[in-house]
């Protein structure tokens, strides 16, 4: 009998027998490990750890070479490991005809050029059909099952205590690589496998560039903090960003910063199934334009989260696309004046039947 | 008047006049520090962090966008800087043809196959042929000049700094894991960008796996404890290994680890310019294998160093490549019995006219 469930691979064999494809080439490292669990990293594009080869029919193969032997044994499951000797290429020599795979999808936007060039030429020779394809495992991994989203809630939890005991340390006199450190370091003491992003630590003026990044800049009483931080647990990331004062804000802080969590909170409301990406993005956007800071808004309102820190959904202006229950997105809206500073407040969501479930439960300086 | 050494720019264009090309993009990364200084690194290769067209004659530009704008006007000198508002290929379209580029090279190595296609549609509607190029710049970049050689001293330099710093803190009861961030930690307090590659701590019988992953594993008193780590000093890269016993070392370590000694010694006094590569592995090998270890030593001797950690020329039994001065290179003999445990010891030189010159001051466990 068929599982009611059809797994990421089944639903990937039944996308293939709907395009008439005979197998796939998986080689995007997280896509690897939605698919199979083996969770080795690749150290950069030409330093791959492996590859899998999922037939339209039938048992997967995970593809790798001896280093990565053993771990590949032990988290994957349901696939058949197959240790390369001389590299990727000669092992698909080997196994595509016996697969009877003539026509091979593979990741066009995870292949190098170079790497496509030698495959087509091997392919060539052993009368195999290449369908380059973008983001298909990406479009299976946009809706969370629920174990994804009890290590999304994990991911988020443990973030935000590495942010409370690091922000706990922050001092006039500090400097900002000194609280990215700091933030880094904790992460890794308790227990993640490191930052899912290089995390944003912005004091004062520097709070006004949404890319900053940390510098010799030394914290002074009254500046404005900024910081963005997320990390990976059990492969998945989370992302979240507090902005405060240290000492007593002003007035001036006090009203942009309210309207900044008014327009969050704006968007959380306008989350459901079936809502409209652009719209959810538009109803942060009128509280900001309407403050009269349309224009110091100048990022989409958020994006999804899950294996890899950015992934789809978008919630931006251009999205036509819709929410999809179990979908797990951001929503980080922001106002960014040159010369004053920038406040962004930013939180995981769960994308439910009738409205969003908030993944994060700290509240610093969100309500002031 | 033409200069005497011409720069690493002119050197490429030299090249693209006797290929008949009217132009070079470059978006591999280090390429694009080596040739402009733009030191801006990619998150992954699909968030690039800008690219350079270099014409066949003329100023070359350094194409990003506007989070990049200041650093790439600081960094960069000879560049026009180019900020594309729609990406990079919109800037190319408008660009290449007020350059006369009919003939545009492009790093096949570092360019995704999805981008390719992409920038392949928009060079056909233009006029323009594209040539995949891969390595080019890799091998301007494999002769170092003198102050890409003090860079490399002082990355060796800080690098030995943090592995004495952090080898004195060594005690049984000590993980693995604990060994190697702290080893993170001291690189990036002492100034370093970051690691060169994660940093391999093996304590006891995991030193037998060349590639191991620092874990859990707790240093024992007698434990052989083998440290491989590098780090990035003004984007350059360092390298070392070194492998000690925690308490007295038995003879049957000081006689394995005086066959790696010797191999290393051998090896290095094969190295000058016009040395064939594997004529320097083969003298590192002979000694390995006369010591009855032949089949324990899986690896290749060497690598070249620079911008990146691993790049040419290999010192490998397969190489016919001849060594040419300027040349920076690791010398890495090993010895790997998978019940016992592994020694290696790695050490970074400069080939000269006549010799080699050794960048580590270091001697920790090298001659006991």
């Amino acid at each position: 009998m068929a599982s009611m469930h059809p797994s990421p691979v089944q639903r990937l064999q039944n996308f293939l027998r709907g395009r008439r494809l005979d197998g796939f080439l998986v080689t995007q490292p997280e896509n690897r490990r939605y698919l199979s669990r083996y969770s080795a990293p690749d150290h950069g594009i030409q330093e791959s750890a492996g590859a899998l080869l999922i037939p339209r029919q039938g048992t997967p193969y995970l593809l790798t070479d001896s280093r990565f032997a053993l771990q590949a044994e032990e988290e994957s499951s349901g696939f058949l490991v197959h240790i390369y000797r001389k590299g990727l290429l000669p092992s698909l020599k080997e196994l595509l005809p016996g697969l009877g795979i003539r026509r091979l999808g593979f990741e066009s936007h995870y292949t190098l050029h170079e790497t496509y060039l030698r495959l087509e030429r091997m392919a060539r020779q052993s009368g195999i059909s290449l369908f380059p394809l973008a983001g298909q495992v990406e479009r299976l991994r946009c809706v969370k099952r629920e174990e994804e989203i009890s290590a999304l809630r994990e991911s988020v939890r443990l973030n935000e205590r590495v942010f409370q005991l690091v922000y706990n340390t922050i001092e006039p006199g500090m400097s900002e690589r000194e609280v990215a450190l700091a933030l880094e370091l904790t992460m890794r003491e308790l227990g993640a496998e490191g930052p899912s992003f290089p995390p944003i630590v912005a004091f004062g003026t520097n709070s006004a560039r949404p890319h900053a990044v940390p510098g010799e800049r030394i914290l002074r009483t009254g500046d404005i903090v900024l910081i963005d931080m997320g990390l990976i647990l059990n492969g998945y990331c989370s992302d979240m960003t507090r902005t405060v004062v240290v000492g007593t804000p002003d007035n001036t802080f006090l009203r942009r910063l309210r309207t900044v969590r008014k327009a969050q909170q704006a968007a959380i409301s306008a989350i459901r199934h079936g809502a409209v990406c652009r719209d959810v993005d538009r109803a942060a956007r009128r509280v900001i334009r309407d403050a009269g800071y349309g224009k110091y808004f100048g990022h989409a309102l958020g994006h999804g989260v899950g294996l890899a820190v950015h992934e789809d959904p978008r919630l931006s202006a251009a999205s036509r696309k819709k929410l999809r229950s179990g979908m797990v997105v951001t929503v980080e809206p922001g106002i960014y004046l040159p010369d004053w500073g920038g406040i962004r407040l930013e939180n995981m969501l769960v994308v439910r039947e009738k409205e969003a479930e908030l993944l994060n439960s700290d509240t610093t300086g969100l309500d002031l």
